[in-house]
């Protein structure tokens, strides 16, 4: 069998304290191959870039171990991923993983990660892909709250175990994880129902535009639940989401059906 | 009761065919407002746009009826949504339509689309949403195939049940229409398994830089399914997937639990 293969990324970027850490941590794991944006992506969601071409540089770093090859790439997340399956990596790679995002993925948010965005490209090239994100109260920096060593060891023993034993098809996961300096554990869970309001701040501009800048305040529609992604996180657990990249709503197949026999 | 109050967005931009087309279908409907990007977005997912402030401004157009209130906006198909929600429409949209896209976006193609972006944002603040894209072949533009008046009809009489009636929660619909004169009907379907694949032709260029472009060649990895999107798209019916804003993968929850039981 070969050494693993471990493809890292993020939306970030490869500057970014959380990729860093993630990188160091599963270094021993395996040869790894870190392909990342050049710059912030954050919100990228599964965004691909249609309409310019994407370069990526070899590049070094002194944050990455010696032993690392680390590109830099001018596109989305999913572009990195996509770049380096057909442009950059020896082999078929035995995990994908990206983060540590400086924020959480939790519920909803799953849907505009570019953190997440990567994870479901990997999944869909039968990679086991896992993203990784920070737990971070409103106006917490990772620096200050970075992702404990305790935490960092329990990631790479779950990766490690990914590695050996594959995920289910077109599963992927969604972890989130607390600041907590000792690890609590994790829980498998579901996401969480939630909300964002109230997103747009005034943007005041010389040039009288109606100008906004995203914001927004969360609600987790679900604050009883015992069994969701937030809950585990309140409760000090690192959070697991299994992520099927089948968006279909079988359930609701009937429903529809009945829709459209209705006059 | 008001009349019905519908938002209509796309991501290939407020002048595109597709949603003139689908802006007139429907105009008999309710009040119409269009708050679309002001130029092309694909492939832009549920992108949100996190470093820049977003602007838009109302527009008059010839391709509209005078009765739609148009406004283009600087943002992704996600950022419309939004700064409609908050700052453009007067009350709570009674559906919200995307499209129609120049392309299908059916099949694992549901997480790039900025189409299909659009879609999940509206669920997530329960309007009953509906992406709607036309299945060309690989060279057809939308001009010259577009969608029938057939089709059109049909489109707006799902529409109008679905005022009447709503969507179950925290689901939408992914429809994918064929370019045939005749509507033969829908087909409520699954997404099909697909993959992507030869996705770069490199981009000559005077930089010696690693340049590529984003291409590719599709796969539908069931053809010979008869419950897939693809399958009824072949049969020349117009696809309907509902479509869940819940990713988790309920039934991989014990196989996770038991990865993380493991030495």
């Amino acid at each position: 069998m070969n050494t693993p293969l471990i493809l890292i990324t993020n939306d970030d970027g490869y500057a970014a304290t959380g990729i860093q850490a993630l990188t160091r941590a599963v270094a021993p794991l395996g040869d790894i191959f870190v392909v990342a944006p050049d710059g912030a992506r954050s919100g990228a969601a599964c965004a691909i870039t249609a309409t310019t071409p994407v370069s990526f540089r070899e590049i070094h770093h002194p944050a990455y171990p010696d032993s690392v090859r680390l590109f830099a790439c001018s596109g989305t997340p999913v572009d990195c991923v996509k770049l380096a399956w057909d442009n950059i990596l020896p082999r078929t790679p035995d995990l994908l993983l990206s983060g540590i995002n400086h924020g959480d993925n939790a519920s909803v948010s799953v849907h505009y990660s570019g953190t997440m965005g990567a994870v479901f490209e990997g999944c869909m090239k039968e990679i086991p892909s896992i993203g990784i994100s920070l737990y971070l109260h409103r106006g917490q920096r990772y620096e200050e709250y970075p992702v404990s060593e305790d935490t960092l060891n329990a990631v790479a023993s779950l990766c490690r175990r990914v590695i050996e034993q594959g995920l289910p098809q077109d599963v992927c996961l969604n972890i989130n994880l607390p600041t907590a300096h000792v690890f609590r554990g994790w829980q498998v869970c579901r996401q969480a129902r939630g909300r964002w309001s109230a997103e747009w701040a005034s943007a005041s501009n010389p040039h009288g535009l109606n100008a906004f800048w995203l914001t927004g305040h969360f609600t987790d529609l679900e604050p009883d639940a015992q069994d969701t992604d937030f809950s585990a996180l309140r409760a000090g657990y690192a959070s697991i989401v299994p992520v099927t990249i089948d968006m279909t709503a079988f359930e609701a197949m009937n429903q529809i059906n009945e829709l459209l026999r209705a006059r």
